[in-house]
């Protein structure tokens, strides 16, 4: 049975193309708050755990050992934009370890952000790894790696000692053993593992509530949380929609992109995390949805919910700046809020 | 009923995304071919008509009156990439026809192309509205009103003649005719009239074949096919599948991508004419549907089968280029190709 259909996108009259997907939102004892579609099938999270995986850097000292602070921390959470702040915050975590950029294995491409991307080709530069949108996350892993006093050589296949210790802290978190198999490789060459979305959720009510973890794990989640809520323009960047949601909301709402139309978060305040798929990929939906089930779940005054509708409703204009139609929830448990 | 499932999107073991939508192929007399999903329901055709929106260019005489060749006529029916010979075709347009880029009224952004829009900033330049992928349909409609002797100012009107008589066209070629209120704004201002799959199949055959149409129509449609066998990198670009696909199959195949998931097209030594929308618009399955339809329904030689395998199920790569999945047809009308 198909999933249902999450969001709906208009052109003057009529309805031109809509995003069926799955949402699962659950407390950190398991308990479903609300589901939509097929919650159980697992499903690639892409980089919307980064959240998750950079638990390894804080838990094997790397963080302190190499003095990161919010900005280093957020910025190993990120998929970023490529903006030079992003950049020289990677470069700097590297040199912090003794590490070149050539030590990342998460290839290349030009920064995200089309006018960083233009400034860096006027200035005569060239795109590097640096630029990836996961270099945080590899330079986490990287340091990782050094402070274990594993080789960071290879730390990206699955096998790595600090890739071993990522699938660990994720089947803690999502309270589930996670067969090998379930393996899939990132767009930044780092292994993926699929989860069913109501494991991914719970990971998320466990990332942001502490419960039941150990007294260390609870510790570094609260510590990177911290760190995307005070530095959320290090998780994405200018313009973006977590850096949006989280600079308005703070630590009230943690929310991550990951590819092919994924979202996950959690609402610390009522014990929640959230974890959505979109079927067909598109991050569009993905967003929409996630605004619409902080709209509905959190407490909000009049400002946050003023601040929420331009992204539970996004107006979608054309090249002249003319609103040609709307993005919009359309499952009834959504379209409420 | 929800549409079926057309392509699925696989990483490792697991199939990460897919894409319903809606498939017909029809002849010039209105006889289904083949038929999956909903072929009834209007839908905008976005830029996959510019073909069929060309025509008013040269049946008004434009074409003639400012000596447009191949190139001109390619552009007109094109969403370019914004490489530096798009861009200067579509300035001679203008310049032919006593315009300048000013009167475009599709808005500007940078070059599709990357590279081409990385080189534009390197050179000190900025984009411009001749840059937008639609600039040479635009340059089209412009030259049209000069032929046709009206006003080319409000071109982009859903009432001003030109956009009156592109109506006329899709009415006479899809054998139907379309209500006002079905009409949307397109990303580059143009009005755009939303139309069953059925009806513009139909269209599509007939503007491949000619048949039921009226002469000069005919040779309008022949010239602009014509033009665009010929010159396949004017109607897209480098690296595009619209170009790669008619530069290998010349007149035998007829194929024009659309925003939001759409293709249409023409297979002319059968009589057909394509039309595909895939619910959520993403272009990646439109592709590989479009592809797979040329793999069932044209007679092929074994290079012919060779050069579409990688169209009909791409292989994915990630930023070092490893490959990490396959995008396929899923349907099973497709997928027996």
């Amino acid at each position: 049975m198909p999933n249902p259909v999450l969001v709906e996108v208009t052109r003057g009259n009529l309805v031109e193309s809509r995003h069926e997907g799955a949402v699962a939102v659950v407390d950190a004892d398991g308990a479903t708050v609300l589901a939509l579609g097929d919650v159980a099938a697992p499903i690639f999270p892409r980089s919307a755990i980064k959240g998750i995986q950079a638990l390894v850097l804080v838990e094997s000292g790397g963080a302190d050992r190499y003095g990161f602070g919010e900005e280093e921390l957020a910025l190993a959470c990120a998929s970023h934009s490529g903006e030079p702040a992003h950049v020289a915050g990677v470069e700097r975590m590297l040199r912090t370890a003794g590490l070149e950029s050539s030590a990342l294995a998460c290839g290349t491409h030009w920064p995200l952000h089309q006018p960083s991307a233009l400034a860096l080709a006027r200035a005569g530069g060239a795109a590097s790894a640096l630029h990836n949108n996961c270099s945080g996350k590899h330079a986490g892993f990287l340091c990782a790696a050094c402070a274990m006093r594993t080789a960071p050589g290879g730390y990206e296949e699955p096998g790595h000692p600090v890739q071993r210790e990522v699938k660990a802290v994720l089947e803690d978190l999502g309270c589930a053993a996670i067969p090998d198999e379930r393996v899939g490789i990132d767009g930044c060459s780092a292994p993926n593992w699929a989860m069913p979305l109501t494991g991914l959720a719970r990971a998320f009510a466990r990332f942001a509530t502490g419960r039941g973890l150990a007294e260390q794990r609870a510790a570094a989640a609260q510590r990177l949380r911290a760190a995307c809520a005070a530095k959320p323009w290090f998780v994405a960047g200018t313009g973006r929609f977590c850096t949006d949601i989280m600079g308005h909301f703070g630590a009230r709402a943690f929310v991550k992109t990951g590819a092919e139309g994924v979202f996950c978060g959690a609402l610390p305040e009522l014990g929640y995390g959230i974890a959505i798929k979109c079927d067909d990929g598109q991050g569009r939906a993905a967003e929409a949805i996630t605004a619409a089930l902080i709209a509905r779940l959190l407490p909000l005054d009049g400002g946050d919910k003023e601040f929420l509708a331009r992204f539970v409703r996004p107006v979608v204009r054309n090249w002249k700046g003319t609103a040609i139609g709307r993005i919009r929830p359309a499952a009834e448990a959504l379209a409420m809020s």
